[in-house]
């Protein structure tokens, strides 16, 4: 059945986010290539596997950039030794350290919920370790943290204090911060301040009030309605005594509620910069050059709706991708297709083969997104012009 | 956003099935055709809904040949008076009758299940009024019927006789037929035997047997377990009777089982083809010259399995496609690219938009398809030569 084709291949970028719970993004990526493999040698393959700045994206700069994975020991949300890594460049100039590799809410789950006293300390350690590697640029990823505290933990293990009226140090956790009174920033190394620091978030949450970190995220690190209250309180002390103390706060700034409110304190100390993390994945990966190099760009995720084309993976994707066609292959497809198109989506396939659970299409994402792959490839195939060979093994 | 495009429409050929349960095949076209058209002045379709002789058939052939559709006064499977309807060609050729119009389940579904005196008697009335006509040959679409009689009762409206040892007429329908002794066909017009009769089924099953049109058919027509094997004697009874009168009988052809056996009788007596009822609905449509005028083709179906492939709607449809490529769109895909491969599709498409119920996906079907063929063909227009514009309303 094979017949030869003298076409040129097309050359197809593939960068899709993972699909969440079922699928990292590198797993995505070699899904795609499989179902594409079975049409035959038609494909040229870029595989760029994609993160949003939240979990896996340390995974996909080490893959994109050939970054160390360095291993560290360190202290887990509730100050429990842990060993935790981050990504540090070859030429040590820059890092890559997700907040959630020490304190994320699953390093904690084994616990009673403790929004309260879960701090940032431990990804801090991270941090020191790269410094003390020389590095002048620290990307942070905020994804999937369990702590409140508005970065003060970080900030703590790199030499900062947050005293109470008595100049005593308050517990770790955004729990204590409602009785910060004064802060000491003599202790932070005089070279900190030249480091370029990268925030890489989607949330575009507030510091504090109503949309702001406690209240949005609170819940669901396990916070309760009265816990909610005292984190927000305690972000709102700490923006005033920052304040006070003479340094730049900016609650309302979008992001400033990422990772409990983890860019309030390295905004105010560090001017450190809030940024898209798809964007900033992207960037770090490449993808534009490569998008300009293909026929084709393919993306995906667990799930496209409107939320999809306002900075996430995908609608990031579309954006930049230099006018080439941008197909999405996601679990589900909930976004108009004018809508879609206006975003620089051509099409858009969800993986589900009929009626089927939830459950059921993250147990076979993997074969689904292979055979959704190839029939919108043959679907690709179909219109170039005739003939139309294809090959099967 | 629209953008001129100077490159020649693709000529698209949309050759459904209907969507069984959901929606008929004529409504499967026109929701291919909303989702096409939204992607703007790109294509020139041809719109021709199929059907496999079954339920819709006559829908179809009126639709492709232009064939009146004359309503008759007739009879319903029990024989209550009835008003039914066949397809009649303007030369007065041909008729295109659907048993299940007269003689279908649902026109008894008042009444409580009667498998062993419903009689396709009434579907009779509608061929001798199509005879009247002056019409040379009789298309009969097997799909749906409420009977296992074995075709006597059409044969007794065209003036046959089946009776028993006391030389008494049988009552109507299958039950009766275990008393048969022997038949009368002096009352048979005599030109009646020039008419070439063609029965449309999609159906394989012999006449009788364990895998007959008592026992396959019979449960789902009322039959009780007594019953169906009543039903099943009656046939053999029938094979032996108009064998004995040195009838034609070959209860194992394939498609002999077929609505009740109607076949059985109507192959004795007229020498009547069994024909594959996808196969004469494309023939009647004029299926290949359309497709050889096509750049490409999209069929579809409810659901797209192992079977569909064996003679029904899209099987004969990717078989016939005279080396276009063929896309399917259904409800659920159930079959490997592989084998759809083998088989002629190049891709097929479920319009499953991620996790949701068959009652779902029933209910918002033409939606759906319109998305999914609106998504389908972006991605073929993605693979036409570059540059790659599209319009939008």
């Amino acid at each position: 059945m094979a017949v030869i084709d003298s076409s040129p291949p097309l050359h197809v970028l593939l960068a899709p986010d993972s699909f969440k719970g079922s699928l990292s993004a590198r797993g995505v990526c070699e899904a795609m290539s499989a179902g594409l493999d079975r049409l035959g040698p038609r494909f040229e393959l870029t595989r760029m596997p994609l993160a949003d700045g939240g979990e896996g994206s340390v995974d996909v700069i080490v893959a994109a950039r050939g970054h160390d994975l360095r291993t560290v020991s360190t202290a887990d949300a509730l100050g429990r030794p842990v060993r935790a890594s981050y990504a540090l460049s070859k030429d040590h100039r820059s890092a890559v350290v997700e907040i959630a590799a020490a304190s994320g809410l699953p390093g904690i789950a084994d616990l009673p919920a403790a929004a309260l006293s879960a701090s940032t300390e431990g990804t801090g350690v991270l941090i020191r370790d790269a410094l003390d590697h020389g590095v002048e640029e620290v990307v942070l990823c905020l994804g999937g943290s369990a702590t409140t505290d508005g970065g003060t933990g970080i900030l703590r293990s790199l030499g900062a204090r947050f005293l109470d009226s008595q100049g005593r140090d308050l517990q770790p956790g955004g729990g204590a911060l409602q009785n910060l009174a004064t802060v000491d920033f003599s202790g932070l190394a005089p070279g900190l301040r030249r480091v370029r620091w990268r925030l890489a978030t989607d949330v575009t949450s507030p510091a504090w009030g109503p949309t702001g970190a406690a209240h949005v995220f609170g819940p669901q690190k396990g916070a309760s309605p009265d816990d909610v209250e005292a984190l927000d309180r305690g972000l709102q002390r700490l923006g005033h005594v920052l304040s006070a103390a003479g340094l730049p706060v900016t609650p309302q700034l979008p992001g400033m509620g990422a990772a409990g409110a983890t860019p309030l304190g390295l905004f105010a100390v560090f001017e450190a910069r809030i940024e898209s993390g798809a964007r900033m994945v992207m960037e770090l990966a490449g993808f534009s050059d490569a998008a300009a190099r293909a026929d084709l760009v393919v993306t995906g995720e667990g799930r496209f709706d409107d939320q999809s084309l306002q900075g996430k993976v995908v609608g990031e994707v579309a954006r930049q991708a230099a006018g080439r066609p941008v197909l999405v292959i996601a679990g589900s497809v909930d976004v108009e297709p004018e809508q879609a198109y206006r975003a620089g989506v051509a099409a858009a396939f969800s993986i589900a083969p009929g009626p089927a659970s939830l459950r059921s299409l993250c147990a076979e994402a993997s074969d689904l997104i292979a055979r959704t792959s190839y029939d919108v490839f043959a679907a690709v195939l179909a219109g170039r012009p005739s003939p139309h060979p294809q090959s099967l093994p």
